[in-house]
């Protein structure tokens, strides 16, 4: 090659066109060509109404044949130079279809497209009102009775809900539910987010004192208004409270705070919800088209039975419901579980001078935070990574790109250095007893995140205090015997205690609905989130999304929004568009809605 | 010319090696003979610690002569490329000084200076903590006792002003005072800001019920957060109190609320001003080291002496005072004055079913709103101007660079414009009777607003309600008498009056200093605002900058801000460097400090 600097460029084009132009004359023969063997192509909303992966040609054959007529993509054309590394070329692109905007990105190898994304902007003629679209805001002229912004805003807190029915109600006002709710405010979705807690940003507050993000704040951006360029990299909880709460005050959001979800039935005659909420006391009636829980990825408490727990004389009770350490300075405290929150506690507890056992029941995977932000994050979510051009929108997308089947396998060496650089560390854990892992396949944290939401600790701390013994630890065991001051556990021990936490997770998300609508609607819906992996606590078959994420579930009108502040952000984009075109009439015919295989 | 593309930017590159070479040999000759001779060199505090123009080569000498050796300006660098037009080549460059770093801008004739501005934006080993220097926030690890980020904030929040000292206080909490406070807390100068208000922002919520901004969002954005890019193009007041209110939290500003400066004095032995404050009723002496008056850039209302007024039995007061249009539905209402306030007040009082005459005194300049923003600010605040590459950032050196001896040649032909595309509004209004004029020279609204502040009413809407005759007008005349439920015009007219209202202006910002310190130090300061243009209310002689405005006045520590968004934001950044330089004891010999001409 003479002209080496534009030739990724030139495959990517050719590529794109050859594409574009098989599509176009809905020659799926040759589309399909066009991918290599071991491909993949990854829908965000844009041709399946769904969110889907394709895993190879014939899957990739099946989809086009289902929805290449109806969704009649047109208009691709390359957004800016493609880049070639380790023999990929990458390469970004815009495509429309009949009824929107989008986004891809693309990975070829020897001129075939290794993976392909595809994922919805926005949809026609319901484009945000931005730039030089905006609102004017004034009315110049002059006119008699007329009401300003405020009267406006305020006409619309007291009929929405009341005399008038918004189409979307969110059950949980956290990042998920904020985020959510903004977006559909800009695509003027009337929309109620019914929150628990007083004010926005409570739920970070009301945690314990010394939590900071464990994200860096390259990923954790809301939509539409980015963090000033001096926010800490580890946010404080309470600066994220006051953050959050201004948000949902500058985004008009209608959120009523101090109000609780009571029970929810959908109404086949009128074809919308009924959800029964209580606002500062008194019961309201919601009756949304949409539903959507956004009530954080983990769902009712696992409490163990464990025998004699009833006749225990001290204080014990899940971590979710733990009041913090200032009460058990010079007590005697037992900390079941070896998670994130089981450190976090066991920590905060010997800070304030309690005499602290954490109990590993099994093996957990410890990722030193300074070292997940540099070698995990670092090239999508950083101070570098948007000098290199990546801002987060770009991280989300590059992100997004990576289909779950493959995931673990850029993951791996990332944990392979992490082992290296931080071995001092795992070696002292390991003397102090410590079972340590890093998943079944060594793919580390985030892949344990998103199959099973569990089984590790972001150390921002704790782990010194286990490795030097302030905190002691009894691994290997389970509790066998709760006793009126103290536990005994399965190789004998018997450890005092005035308190014990059970910091042992929680259930899949739609317990929530078992609680809220009914046990056959939980069961229905199924499990969500995991990736059926067939690893520990993520049974399979394959789904190859998260289940029952910002995705279409088996009961219609029912959807879960939740994840970090980065999914916060970035699934709500395409959660908030599925919700627009139902609710504009739009039609959505679903591509491969997801059965469910596993109740809770 | 075969290479026309990089013309412009070799010319300019030049140019500033040829400067920054006779700078750095100390040749002040060869340098001052590198502009030509009607020329212009506005400095930012970067060389003089002022802000001063410098009007031609012999200006530019003596400038140079006193201030070269000390600022020991180098690494000039010129940034991205320059452009040409008309036969000016536009360019940006980067320069360092002793003490701190800059940014510059240039425009050459025929290869030499026509205009160069020389802003200082940050100095050296006070940089702010900003991208990669930004804090952590979190404090990994686990330590025994310590305060989180809330428990910080709290403690800061209860000392300041207490137990321990602000560096700064600044009088006035409107988004002057708010915009400075963000800066120095940037830069970590201790600074209370004091506000009679009960919350931020409602300065602007008090006001009149269908205000809006004047300015487009483009040009209205405060420091370091932006606007969210669907904000409207003009922002409701009650929209734009809640983004400052929002901004002043997440700010992390020490904002006084209900709190009234009683008086200050300067302690010539402590060497800091002693300003006492009622803070919720409770008097609080403040020990600042320097004060800053940021009440608006109105001074205290002038209300005219007119025979009668004691026997009036209506409502009379200045339009400062004027409680909105509720009670006068059917009322007859006097409107003395035709600027801003008087327009806005009669739309208001028509809308709300008032019988309505507006008094004009003498000749008034109507700029329709929509023509300012398409015709004046178009080219440096707009989508258009964003998407050319110049955000406000740059829209805002692009407007400092303009030396205010020569402004006016800029903004005739921008007026001559709006003469002909708002003909048929001109036409209508002067055949109503309404007096209209476009500035002595015909500059227009900006330059009025500089040099006098007054004089203007930019039309949102009642200037059709004059030339329809809904507004009655009664113009060219005055009220000679007032009588008990009436007025006399100077022309005889008896006017039927319940309510009366002195839409007559504001003295000079000083006129705060008379009440809060003393006359003699409101006298030593001298009036505020003007350039010196001779021009009606802004008598000679000649300043080239707003007298008094963000840079030393002539009593030490003593300085004022204020100004309409755009200001507030840009010139927020000079003045917080001049703070935070004296604070940390870095020597700012001031060159040409101007003196004062005129008392209030």
């Amino acid at each position: 090659m003479t002209d080496t600097i534009t030739a990724p460029t030139r495959a990517a084009a050719q590529w794109l066109a050859d594409f574009a132009a098989a599509l176009a004359q809905g020659d799926i023969d040759t589309a399909v060509a066009l991918f290599e063997p071991d491909s993949f192509w990854r829908d965000l909303v844009a041709f399946t109404w769904n969110i889907r992966t394709q895993e190879g040609p014939a899957a990739i054959r099946a989809m086009l044949q289902a929805r290449l007529a109806d969704t009649q993509p047109t208009a691709f054309a390359l957004e800016g130079e493609a880049t070639e590394a380790d023999g990929v070329v990458d390469a970004w692109f815009t495509f429309e279809t009949r009824v929107a905007r989008g986004r891809g990105h693309l990975r070829l190898r020897n001129g075939k497209a290794w993976t392909l994304l595809t994922t919805m902007t926005e949809l026609k003629g319901f484009e945000e009102k931005t730039g030089e679209n905006r609102v004017k805001g004034a009315e110049h002229g002059v006119h008699k009775g007329r009401k300003n912004w405020l009267e406006k805003r305020r006409d619309e807190e007291a009929a929405l809900g009341y005399t008038e029915q918004p189409e979307v109600v969110v059950i949980g006002g956290g990042q998920g539910g904020i985020a959510l709710g903004a977006r559909l405010r800009r695509l003027g979705v009337p929309t109620i987010i019914v929150e628990r807690n007083a004010k926005a940003g409570d739920s970070w507050r009301k945690r314990y004192k010394s939590l900071c993000l464990h994200d860096p704040v390259w990923y954790d951006h809301l939509p539409y208004m980015p963090f000033p360029d001096d926010w800490p990299v580890f946010a404080p909880k309470d600066k994220i409270g006051d953050w959050l709460e201004m948000y949902t005050k500058i985004m008009e959001l209608n959120y009523w705070s101090s109000t609780t979800a009571k029970k929810a039935r959908f109404d086949e005659t009128t074809q919308r919800w009924e959800v029964t909420v209580e606002r500062e006391g008194k019961p309201v009636v919601l009756r949304p088209k949409q539903l959507v829980f956004a009530l954080g990825v983990s769902g009712y408490p696992n409490v163990p039975k464990v025998a004699g727990a009833e006749n225990f004389k001290g204080d014990q009770h899940h971590s979710s419901q733990h009041p913090g350490p200032e009460a058990y300075a010079g007590k005697k405290c037992v900390v079941l579980g070896s998670n994130n929150s089981a450190h976090d506690i066991c920590a905060a507890l010997w800070e304030h001078g309690a005499d602290v056992t954490m109990i590993q029941r099994s093996s957990t995977h410890i990722a030193p935070s300074q070292s997940l932000m540099e070698l995990a994050l670092g090239g999508l979510y950083s101070e570098q990574a948007v000098k290199n051009g990546i801002d987060h929108h770009k991280g989300d997308l590059i992100f997004a790109s990576v289909p779950y089947r493959i995931m673990h396998t850029f993951h791996i060496p990332v944990y392979e250095e992490m082992k290296k650089r931080d071995a001092d560390l795992y070696a002292r854990l390991e003397k102090a007893g410590f079972l340590l892992d890093f998943g079944v396949d060594g793919s580390g944290l985030f892949m344990k995140y998103l199959r099973r939401g569990s089984g590790y600790y972001i150390d921002v701390g704790a782990s010194e205090l286990v490795a030097n013994g302030s905190i002691h630890l009894k691994s290997g065991v389970n509790i066998e015997r709760v006793n009126e001051h103290s536990v005994t556990l399965t190789d004998g021990t018997e450890l005092p205690a005035d308190l014990l936490v059970y910091a042992t997770g929680y259930g899949s998300m739609n317990g929530w609905l078992a609680d809220l609508i009914s046990p056959e609607i939980a069961d229905k819906v199924g499990k969500c989130w995991g990736l059926g992996s067939d690893t520990p606590k993520d049974p399979g078959p394959w789904e190859g999304e998260l289940r029952n994420m910002w995705k279409p579930t088996q009961v219609d009108n029912l959807w879960f929004h939740g994840g970090n502040l980065h999914q916060s952000r970035h699934y709500s984009q395409f959660l908030a568009l599925q919700l627009k075109a139902r609710i504009e009439g739009i039609d959505t015919p679903v591509y491969e809605r997801a059965p469910s295989h596993h109740t809770r």
